[in-house]
C-alpha cells in the first residue's frame, strides 16, 4: 500500500510568471511531492498546478501553496476571464491509487481547517466533502465572485465551513473538497462572437439542461480573437469527452460556427482519451485494461 | 535496468481450444514471463499470444511454445482464412522498456537457431533480423504459403536462415524476428462481398500504393457474414491507426458500403489509441508524455 493523491489547486494569476514560479517552487519544496504540470493562462489570468504524492506530503503543499498566493495575489486588483472568488480559488482532492473519497474527504476537511485558522481564510468545503447540497457545485459557491463575496458570506446560509464569515480583504475565500478526477477542457471555436459560446455553454451544461456531469461557460480567448467553450467535465467515466465535444459542434452548427480545435488544461486519466478513440474507430470488444500493454507496467 | 521484452507469437491454431490452451500452459510454466493476453479466431483459425519478461525467459517461453505447435498442430490438415506457412507461423520480439531493437535482434537470432536446431524445423528471420531487404516483409517470405513451401525453400534465394531447406512436414517453417510494436487492427464492412474487402485492402496499403507502414488483405467473417479488412499497422508513430480507419471508411464510400466497427487484436501500446483521440477532438498543443497520469506511474 502505497497510498497516492493528486492535488490540482487554482489561483487568481495567469499574467504575472514570478508569481506562477513563486507557488510553483513553494509546491516542489516539499519532500514527497511531484509537481507535475502547471500551466497559466492570462485570458483565464488563472493558473492550475497539479501534483502528486503520499497524502501528509500533498496536504502540507497545498497549505503552504495557498499561503504563498495569499501573500502575492491581491484579489482587489484582479481581472480576468474566469471565475473566480480568491486568490486560491479552490483546492481539490483526488485519489489516485490506494486510496479511498472518504480518506480525501478526511484530508481536504484537515486542510480547510488549518487555512482558516492559519491564514484567516474562510473555507468552502465542496463537492463530494460538501456539507449541504448546494454547496457541492464550486459554481453555486462563487457565485457573486470575489466582489460580491463579503456580503455573501454575511447570509447564515453561506457561513463558511471553516473561519468566521468575513473574507480575507485580498486573497478572498477559498473551496476545499476531495472529487473524482476532473477534466479540464475547452473547445475553440472560429468566430469571435462570444455570445454563441455563452448560448452553446448553456446548452451543453448540465445545469440548464445538457449532458450530466458537464460545466460549461463561454471565455473570450483576446490575444486569438476566439470564442471557447470552456468546459469542466467532472466524471468523464459516465459522461465522455467526444460526447461533449460532438454537442458542441451540433450546436454550433446552428451558427454556421465551426470547432477550430480543443485542448486539454493540465493532467488526464489516459481512460478519458482511450474512451474517445474507442468512440470514433467504432472498437468492438474493447478491453482498454487488458489490452493496453502499460496497464501491466503500471506501479 | 530491468530490460522487458514483448513476444508476440502466431500459432495457426484457432478452433480447438485445448490446443490453444496446452499452448498457453506452456507459456505461464515459464518463470519470468507473464502471459497478458492469447485470442483465438475460429475465421482465421489461427492465435495470437502476447506475453512479456526479462530476455532469458521470454526467449525460452517462445521456444517452448514452438515446440508444443509443432507436436500439437498439422499444417496438412490447416485450413483457414489466414495466410499462413507453419504451426508456429511467426514469433517477433518487441522491445518494451530499458532494452534496444539491437538487442532484441540478438535474441531472435539465437531463438531461431535452435528452432532449427532441436526441432529441425528451418527459420526465416524477418523484419528488423532479415538478413537480406527481400526477407523483411513478413508477407514476402509467406508468399505461396505452406503447400508451395518445400519447392520454395530449393531456391537458392529462399533458403533458410537456419536449419536445412527442407520443411517439417507437418510445422512447416517459421519467421523469426525483432520488431517495433505491430497492432493488429481489423475493419469490418457491412457488406458480405469480400472483393470489396480485398479491392480496399490493396488500395489502402504500402505494396499496393497506399499508406506507408500499413499491410492489409481481406478476410471474409463466415460466422457474421460480414467481409473484413484486415490490417497490421507496422509503424504507428509514423501511420496513425485513424489515417487507415479514414482511408478505408472514404474506399468503401465508392460501394455504398459502410463501416460496421473495428477491433485491436490483442495489445496495443497506449499512445496508438492516444494519437487517436488528438486527431478526432482537434486536440491542441497536447503532451502525451506529460499530461497523462499514467505516464507518471509507469515501473
Amino acid at each position: 500500500m502505497n497510498p497516492i493523491v493528486e492535488c490540482i489547486p487554482n489561483f487568481s494569476e495567469g499574467r504575472r510568471q514570478e508569481v506562477v514560479e513563486a507557488i510553483a517552487d513553494t509546491i516542489r519544496s516539499v519532500e514527497g511531492v511531484r509537481l507535475l504540470d502547471y500551466s497559466a493562462d492570462k485570458n483565464h489570468n488563472r493558473s492550475v498546478f497539479t501534483f502528486i504524492g503520499n497524502p501528509k506530503a500533498v496536504a502540507e503543499a497545498a497549505f503552504l501553496s495557498c499561503k504563498k498566493a495569499a501573500e502575492l495575489i491581491d484579489m482587489t486588483k484582479h481581472k480576468g476571464e474566469h471565475p473566480r472568488m480568491g486568490a486560491t480559488d479552490v483546492i481539490p482532492f483526488v485519489p489516485v491509487r490506494d486510496i479511498t473519497v472518504e480518506e480525501c474527504i478526511e484530508l481536504s476537511k484537515k486542510v480547510g481547517e488549518r487555512i482558516a485558522e492559519e491564514l484567516s481564510i474562510p473555507v468552502f468545503l465542496y463537492e463530494d466533502s460538501a456539507t449541504k447540497p448546494e454547496r457541492k457545485n464550486l459554481a453555486d459557491i462563487r457565485k457573486g465572485q470575489f466582489e460580491k463575496m463579503a456580503e455573501k458570506l454575511k447570509d447564515p446560509q453561506w457561513a463558511p465551513d471553516f473561519g468566521k464569515p468575513e473574507i480575507h480583504p485580498t486573497a478572498g475565500v477559498v473551496a476545499v473538497g476531495a472529487r473524482k478526477p476532473l477534466i479540464a477542457y475547452n473547445i475553440n471555436l472560429d468566430t469571435s462572437d462570444i455570445k454563441i459560446a455563452d448560448t452553446i455553454a448553456k446548452l451543453i451544461r448540465e445545469r440548464s439542461g445538457g449532458l450530466k456531469n458537464v460545466r460549461a461557460i463561454g471565455v473570450m480567448l483576446e490575444d486569438r480573437n476566439l470564442a471557447q467553450v470552456s468546459i469542466n467535465m467532472v466524471d468523464y467515466e459516465r459522461t465522455a469527452l467526444y460526447r461533449a465535444f460532438e454537442m458542441v459542434k451540433m450546436e454550433a452548427r446552428r451558427y454556421g460556427v465551426n470547432i477550430v480545435g480543443s485542448e486539454i488544461v493540465g493532467l488526464t486519466p489516459m481512460k478519458a482519451l482511450i474512451d474517445v478513440a474507442e468512440y470514433y474507430l467504432q472498437l468492438e470488444n474493447f478491453d482498454s485494461n487488458k489490452q493496453i500493454l502499460e496497464n501491466y507496467l503500471l506501479q
